[in-house]
């Protein structure tokens, strides 16, 4: 068994030593994860768990997908007194299968568990619950880490949220997992998982934890943020997004994304065969190709003619786009390329650009539009 | 409607002015008080809010005793990991029918509903206990003065435990208590079915304490330990621990058992009145007598010989109470003398005691017995 593998990009597997000596048991593990099926859809960051997960079934191992639908059906624990929404149980079931398709772009289907935490906590009484809840203490949970900063700030904690670690908790429980996969803002609650399957008479499991995936707009990739690439998003989109991050990604992305550490020189390159990477593996080779295709033509060329006349920048510090505008551009007032530029109509490189004052370097050699027809290549003095 | 009598030795009626208002409503109250039916007897300690849910029924409400059995079916909340010891319930039920048995030598058996909280708790699902706890702090909980003092200390609070005083609260909301009884140290809980009360859209309970009784050992009555009177005792026992009484509890006992504050100027004669009056309610009339017989006859006269012989303590300080037997009682060595205390063969003023040194005050006037037959009255110099 290639452990290097298994544990690629782990950020930590808790506690030591202890996943050599499951992995010598010579039965298949199983890898739990929770899923949050009412995002979207699966995105990049979502991938590095799934990788993981992919990677112990191509060793025989069991995948277990775990959808929080009991949580959701009973409504979201910040609610205040109100009366829970209910949530259909036949929506939760369909965004599961949705995300288990998407899912599955990564990991084995057929070596995949996909359940449904209802199954088992709906049965809890109130005594189970408190034999449950009698696994761990006040102080042990309030060192979590947003308890702990909430708890010291006065910020009201309600008794239910300190249920919710321990709903997790008993899951692995119900599901007798031998690791649990989690961002590292997880550690605690996977830990906790290990302390109350002890208290269960179960042997705990190996908390294996791995980074996130931070995005273009430099915050972590998240369904909720409009920063993501889904992996059942369309080619062109993936492609096209991919091929927007900044050169400073470009080592995370191969790392975490890829599982490779050898990223070209050339960052255009680079993006390239980063976004190759993310369209083939979601949807094949053929749609690799004809969304590189559309990006070439499209995105990266756009609708500028083929000759583009060029400008010099003179001057030096940064470029303020409305008077460029105005110079080079033939818009007729610095107001008219502040419209311009509100309405999301001028472009830097293909991108839209809010910012009213560029970095010269920015515009070196940066093919600028306003509108759909006017174009002008810049270079610096 | 005479509120005074309704609120008698209250410590507090909680908020101020709601009692009165929902006296006004015109319908009968329901009272909550919740009991612990697992002790060997109901105590004259228990006796104190029993009276006030009396003095309710007197006015034509309902008192309503909460078999805590949920709890007591699932075992103690401080037992470890293990395995939850189930207590027979037809045991529960016995206990129960005992308790209101009891207790009806207080209480209008025929405006008192006996109900055990399994009846809705058991019920409750994980769903509902989410939105339960969802009605409550860590911090407001924390506060409650037992829980303070631990998580101060840093001593381990499960969260099992802070789900006790919700259940409690629960129960309030199950029975729509209108008024709640309870000994000064349940004020918290009491007001915690306030909030409950109000999250589940009902008129929150009005929380009513009385003080604890002392018992002549100088702590709280309490069936757990052996200093109480229980309100089924034989008559004999019943009135001799009357008397056992120090002076100094007299007030007290008439403030909280009879409910009077005209205590007899003579010690004896306040002690024989008393006792009395706990006899007859629990007895009558007859049994009153014959205990007040049977104690003049045999406890406080004793077996003691008609002319005991007297004799003057000399020196100071401490008496050492086996060189006292020795030398006054004719005991053949201090060892026998220690080994008749230790038996329980020394009595001084017809109580066993076990100590070896008494305060010189103690023996003024006392009559000391050793074994059945030697006796002698004691007058310091």
């Amino acid at each position: 068994v290639d452990i290097a593998d298994l544990t690629r990009n782990a950020v930590a597997v808790l506690p030591e030593g202890e996943l050599e000596r499951k992995l010598k048991l010579g039965r298949p593990l199983r890898v739990k994860l929770g899923i949050d099926v009412t995002a979207p859809d699966v995105t990049l960051g979502n991938g590095v768990p799934l990788r993981r997960m992919r990677a112990f079934q191509d060793e025989g191992h069991i995948g277990v997908l775990i959808v929080g639908d009991y949580t959701t059906r009973i409504g979201d624990p910040s609610g205040r007194k109100s009366e829970r929404p209910i949530i259909d149980p036949e929506v939760i079931d369909a965004d599961a299968q949705r995300y288990f398709e998407s899912a599955s772009k990564i990991i084995d289907p057929e070596r995949t568990e996909l359940r449904f935490n209802s199954e088992w906590l709906s049965k809890l009484d109130f005594a189970e619950i408190l034999r449950l809840t009698r696994t761990t203490t006040v102080a042990r949970i309030l060192e979590r880490d947003d308890f702990h900063k909430r708890f010291g700030a006065n910020e009201p904690i309600s008794i239910s949220e300190l249920l919710y670690p321990m709903m997790q908790a008993y899951d692995s429980v119900a599901v007798k997992a031998d690791v649990e996969l989690g961002g590292t803002d997880q550690t605690y609650n996977l830990l906790m998982g290990r302390e109350v399957m002890a208290a269960y008479g179960l042997e705990p499991q190996v908390a294996l934890t791995v980074a996130y995936l931070d995005s273009w707009d430099g915050t972590g990739m998240s369904a909720s943020r409009r920063n993501y690439i889904g992996l059942s998003e369309a080619p062109e989109e993936q492609f096209g997004k991919a091929m927007r991050i900044p050169d400073s990604l470009l080592p995370q992305w191969y790392t975490l994304v890829m599982e490779r550490d050898d990223v070209p020189a050339d960052p255009l390159e680079a993006k390239l065969e980063l976004a190759r990477f993310i369209v083939r593996r979601s949807h094949g080779d053929e749609a690799a190709t004809q969304a590189e295709d559309h990006f070439t033509r499209v995105v990266r060329e756009g609708s500028a003619p083929e000759d583009v006349p060029e400008a010099v920048l003179a001057g030096d510090g940064e470029v303020h786009l409305p008077a460029l505008l105005v110079e080079h551009l033939g818009v007729g007032s610095t107001s008219e390329a502040r419209r311009l530029i509100a309405q999301g109509a001028v472009k830097v490189n293909g991108k839209v650009t809010s910012d009213l004052d560029l970095p010269r370097d920015a515009l070196d050699g940066a093919l600028v539009q306003a509108g759909k027809r006017r174009f002008m290549r810049f270079r610096a003095a």
